[in-house]
């Protein structure tokens, strides 16, 4: 009897905030195995920002998912059959695996990750891309000195809370923007934020010039629009601001808010640098070993926040665009 | 019988363009030397594009200069008198100077020039503040590589001119952007451009695509607004952008446009950097020294745009902001 597989895929490209119409959810059976394949049964889905670019036409980082296709998502899952020499059955394993609850794959990009080490969800926080991409953003991209104000957007999200937590350890001090008194709480008292600014009830420039008297040495930005530009007026001179994200800007209808107050860069001689996390596999594997040490050492926390069934993707991800997520957000495919 | 001096001071800040009631003209006696002062007559008043910035109000990388004040300037002059065992009469000086006849200096920021290696007009232009510009923020922050594509806005201005010359001696397609078909042709002739878009006449974006087929790699800009746009729109993986100057929003009475297109930096790994050339005043005699080397080689030309007559100063700054010089805008305080 075949197993059935259920499945999100791209219905059409959204216009504004996805809504439900951009997505057919789907059944078809898994097909049979080939030589040196495995099939997976995908137990966690990782709900990215990203997606929302996936899922636009044009020259981006990465291909657009196709109109049809199953949802690009990284995920964690479990080998249930093995025709590979290197899986066996009863592996974990983390990859782009889709938004769907069965996945055959030739192993090729797939990680053997280990349960024992860390629980799977960290796999998809602070050992997985949302941590490789704070470790190498702002440690290879900003190279923080002891003593800098290091200021992080989105700083409640996934990437945020491992940049203000690696910030700490590298001994500067750490501002972080997230929107809400229970977000700000969480940063300030459960993982040592120096100073937090909710943007929902504070003028962020007027914060920011109270939290950063020195002005900003290294802005790390996951939101763009109001929030870049506040901080690109506040900057110190030689600050260093990575562009890893634009979270406010990714569901406009219209154009992208460009910031106004770019020119800071000139009279700070700063510099403004992209990153995508990608460009670093290489070198993931010794990331996650130092990552995992501050965990051990008690030193770094990952927090995730699990969504259950499958069936709630599309709402999974437009909790992402809310802020409705402290941490990690993770979709778990079905009870336990 | 005391030498009277003709000032130029910023009687008002404006808002957009500069209106003649913003400036006032003075005259006033020179007054006595000092110990170690010497008077200089000034010969040549630099006008620049950073001029406008030093009329506004507020915290930049530079005190703005105060109302009453002598509107500030780079110039060229020669000593008349001397107090100082360092300047001699008849010495040509370079310093900030200010818009006006004469000038009373202890020597301090004052560099001694030679009208034999260079005629004086080229202390401002090639090898003045402009050549150190173009210099250090194309070779120290942008790193050219031979064959890479370097596209700079405000070509045919006094630091777009340099920086493609320096790009054509260090091996990279150029491609400037001016507005008007003798610019265009004078880049392209007279200096060797590799390709020139009329911004006047073209549509910017869909030319660069053109002239750029495998992106920019480099993008040196002038001029801020729709082009920077245009630019970002087009760059090359792990492209270098610099700011050195947004001539297009220096006379907006609103507030400046920011680059829509920032996220291309993200996609394409790429940076944008400030710079203020003052930062690099230990090492201009080593850039002047190779400048000179270029020009004596006949591989770098200065081209100056003189106005005649210190009257004239309002109007020659006005000229610079509709784009009405060709090379360095140089205002020669009087007749010969």
């Amino acid at each position: 009897m075949p197993i059935i597989n259920h499945q999100f895929r791209l219905a059409a490209r959204p216009s504004g905030m996805p809504k439900d119409s951009d997505w057919n959810f789907t059944e078809e059976p898994v097909r049979e195995l080939g030589t040196g394949e495995i099939l997976i049964r995908i137990e966690l889905i990782s709900i990215d920002p990203a997606m929302r670019g996936w899922m636009n036409e044009g020259k981006s980082y990465i291909v657009p998912v196709g109109l049809g296709d199953v949802m690009r998502a990284g995920a964690v899952g479990r080998v249930i059959t093995s025709n590979h020499a290197q899986f066996a059955v009863g592996d974990h394993v983390l990859g782009m695996l889709g938004v769907q609850e069965y996945a055959v794959s030739d192993g090729k990009g797939l990680t053997r990750i280990d349960p024992c080490v860390a629980p799977l969800p960290v796999y998809l926080g602070a050992l997985g891309m949302p941590g490789m991409t704070a470790y190498f953003g702002l440690l290879d991209i900003c190279k923080p000195q002891p003593g800098e104000t290091v200021v992080v957007s989105g700083a409640a999200g996934a990437v945020g809370t491992v940049v203000g937590q690696i910030a700490r350890i590298k001994d500067c001090r750490v501002v972080g923007i997230a929107g809400g008194a229970d977000k700000c709480d969480y940063l300030r008292k459960d993982l040592g934020f120096d100073a937090v600014i909710d943007y929902k009830s504070q003028d962020v420039k007027a914060a920011l010039k109270e939290c950063c008297p020195n002005g900003i040495d290294i802005f790390f930005d996951n939101v763009g629009g109001d929030i870049l530009d506040a901080a690109l007026s506040r900057l110190a001179l030689h600050a260093r601001v990575v562009i890893c994200g634009a979270v406010s800007q990714y569901n406009n209808a219209g154009p992208m808010k460009g910031p106004s107050n770019y020119m800071s860069l000139l009279v700070n001689r700063a510099s403004m640098t992209g990153m995508v996390v990608f460009d670093y596999a290489s070198r993931y594997r010794d990331a996650a070993r130092e990552l995992a040490g501050w965990m051990a050492a008690g030193r770094l926390r990952s927090h995730e926040h699990i969504v259950t069934g499958l069936a709630k993707f599309p709402e999974a991800l437009l909790m992402l665009f809310r802020g409705e997520n402290t941490g990690k957000l993770v979709l778990k495919v079905a009870e336990d």
